[in-house]
């Protein structure tokens, strides 16, 4: 039983400590002298509530239910500082999940929205049309919002489309009773936002309001649901895939500053060999028309119910060639079932990334084909917290993935369902709750970096990213210097 | 993107679930026939549990608090079988959290004992006296049971020595709520237990629920406070163990398949450099009397609040050679901090094993020391979600210490506190709600023969110690078979 000297101790204890250091997620960045000005006031800022929150767990936002958080983070200067940086690409989310529900509520203000089933008590039906539908007692929402009043009408239209409710910890009892809710929300909103007119809104809002908090290329996910109008024409995926592309030619005019956004074909997983075979056809039909808006494949809907990507393996294999594939995999906190080994099948099937990759710090084989293969984790913070999979951000296994230098990315998966911003609050539970106190401005780059090189943008598109990204860097470094000067 | 044939895809996925299976936990056993027969009973019995629990996530024990979950556990057929497995030693608990409350309530029927303050309303005091004391407003005990009724004072009595409580989830707001019961609780035990005559019984009753419950060896760690007796002598330290020793032989005595007891002497962290050096003179003068029973020096107290360990660094390798330590450390789910960066100081301070290391999966370099310098973690799940670690089993960190073999025990650190088994109940949350769904009755032997080789018997002991396990081992293994036959 040997030990060392204290001198030893104190040189062995440094050393560790630097060797973990250099491991982290980040380290491999040098710094700029106005960068190294800029944390600094992070590192200060972020210290000062850590030392609040470890003197009073309680009270320390990422130790919390993400709805009891809000007010809390709305208030931290690390967060408003997140929020001004330009941390590049969301590259997990879904299509209609995207948008803050004012907006959302702002739609159902357009003409020719009709209503059946009481909003206050249940979830009802909509539809956009000129007549009254014929089945079921329809009413016209404008009516009923005179009715009742704008304030009561909106605020009962406001809490269908959103998981958020201050018993919420209470009143969902475990991860399929939250995502019954979910996909109640989901359905609810199908037919407002599959309104022609307002599916291209919704796509540029969103793009909007991405790009106002600091996010400048957006890979998302869809099932390209068929869309209608007043005359009754329906519209079907290339037609869709049309609309976003014509509305992000425009956004990306008026918004030079912006790189742009890609489509990951994402129909429901709950499928047959007939129906998965549809999906590829409809995938090359896309590919073939947007190839530079069409980036891959994925399946989606609760991991934890059925279908794993094994069922889909001998037909992927055969018929995907050449469909760059990039699947959810292990968003469960189940151990040793279909779910989490569905993580072994993505990275054999190819995949670019993973979704979620929630459980694949249990499985050592795992995580050294993530490294081996360089295969990036897209970590959700906020949304596993809310659908169930952890309650503290400080148990989330991202830890462990950021302190080994994983290729990872950070996203927000459906934002627009828990009064999240686009894309900052996930870094906030990121940076604050899930990563070490030692992580930094470092750190945060590295984050913006990686959803660069691991997003689907061809090497032209990524140097011209990176341009429009350094850029907007260096004058967030000068309004981070600027705004410290009067208090944040 | 070369992607595998649909055989050959068959083939790696197998391949890379059977190297995690190779490396996991308890992977390197041979099950023998009889084994094996006794290992399709459990399988089949866990498999049952997790089909339910998938199906419906919140009836899942291991993903409820503990306090709900108690009844489950107890109608649960895994349960019943880990009740009956020879499971070693407990190798981390403290020496006034060990006995069922039950045991601690029969305690307050002694006559002498006095009670200061409301029962109902407060946390009392009490004191074993043969006349009333002399400061503040004593009652006895017995009358104030005669006044209230047995059945409602004893529940009052009962609930005072717990921290169960149907609603701890909500009446707990976070660790140091949680630690501040706790220590409350400890002290109003104290004079009932420091009163010489319980003293010895507390042990002897502990060693008897500990046996019944499977276990052979209990290796825990203690203050040694000074006790008395009712003509006013005080008892330190060393006669405290002598009384340790002196019970432990008899029941050793009465009881052959019992193997032994050893002690990690363990004051409290908040000390400052003469207080320490105190400590480290009693170890000495314990040691010196009682080679054979003392295994060790260890510092207790919630590690977030303060006194690291490094900082006792210079005193302990100045002054500590030659004294086995088995530290606490990284008891936390902060990151970064001193709390968790203890695990660094107890590796380079010489530790045999660590208490807890609830952290250490966020520090690659630790993890990589810990199988390199074959450092045990004493895994104590149950502890870790009643005192506000982790909420839900499947996402405590020892899912990834089982997952690649590292150097683990199970063990219950204050049963007594909250309702469970000896070590039944933690070794249920780790196999059912932690493990992999594959782990199976390897797994469990693993961690029984780990509770021999990370002890601190002597090899002459452990070979002792390994026949009785075995004897018992081989008797549990017809037990099963045997009950299996009549349903179990």
């Amino acid at each position: 039983m040997s030990r060392p000297s204290y001198e030893n101790f104190v040189a062995e204890r440094e050393s560790i400590l630097a060797e973990e250091a250099k491991r982290y997620l980040g380290s491999d960045l040098e710094l700029s002298p106005k960068e190294k000005v800029v944390n600094e006031i992070l590192k200060r800022e972020k210290n000062l509530e850590l030392v609040k929150g470890f003197a009073d767990p309680g009270s320390f936002a990422p130790a919390k239910h993400f709805f009891d958080a809000l007010d809390d983070v709305k208030a931290s200067k690390v967060f408003k500082i997140l929020r001004k940086m330009p941390k590049f690409g969301v590259l997990h989310c879904h299509d209609t999940a995207l948008l803050s529900t004012d907006k959302i509520v702002a739609f159902t203000y357009r003409a020719n929205l009709w209503i059946c089933g009481d909003l206050f008590t249940s979830v009802p039906r909509f539809l956009f049309s000129r007549e009254k539908p014929a089945d079921g007692s329809w009413v016209k929402v404008a009516d009923e919002r005179e009715k009742f009043g704008a304030t009561r009408y909106d605020a009962a239209m406001r809490s269908l489309f959103t998981l958020y409710a201050p018993d919420a910890v209470q009143k969902y009892r475990d991860i399929n009773a939250m995502w019954s809710k979910f996909m109640e929300l989901f359905a609810a909103l199908d037919p407002i936002v599959g309104y022609v007119e307002i599916w291209k809104d919704y796509y540029y809002e969103t793009l909007k309001e991405f790009y106002e908090d600091g996010v400048q290329y957006l890979e998302f996910r869809g099932l390209l649901p068929e869309l209608y109008d007043l005359d009754g024409n329906k519209y079907e995926a290339l037609d869709i895939a049309g609309m976003y592309v014509e509305v992000l030619e425009k956004f990306k005019a008026e918004n030079p500053g912006f790189v742009g956004s890609k489509f990951i074909y994402a129909p429901l997983r709950f499928a047959d060999n007939a129906v998965f075979e549809r999906y590829l056809q409809t995938y090359r039909a896309l590919k073939a028309k947007f190839p530079d808006f069409i980036a891959g494949f994925d399946l989606v809907g609760q991991e934890d119910t059925a279908f794993p990507l094994k069922g889909f393996a001998d037909h992927w294999l055969k018929d995907g060639h050449g469909i760059p594939c990039i699947f959810h995999a292990g968003e469960t906190n189940w151990n040793g079932m279909d779910t989490d080994e569905n993580l072994v099948d993505a990275i054999l099937l190819g995949t670019k990334r993973i979704g979620h990759g929630f459980a694949a710090v249990k499985h050592p084989r795992v995580l050294e084909e993530l490294k081996k293969r360089d295969i990036c984790v897209e970590v959700n913070p906020v949304s596993n917290q809310v659908l169930k999979l952890v309650d503290d951000y400080r148990n989330h296994p991202a830890a462990i993935l950021f302190s080994d230098n994983y290729p990872v990315v950070v996203s927000s998966d459906d934002p627009s369902f828990w009064e999240a911003t686009p894309l900052s609050h996930d870094f906030y539970m990121a940076f604050v709750g899930i990563a070490s106190k030692h992580a930094d401005l470092k750190f945060l780059k590295k984050l913006a970096m990686n959803s660069i090189k691991y997003s689907s943008l061809s090497d032209t598109e990524q140097k011209e990213g990176t341009k429009k990204w350094q850029e907007a860097w260096d004058k967030f470094l000068d309004d981070v210097i600027e705004a410290d000067k009067k208090g944040l």
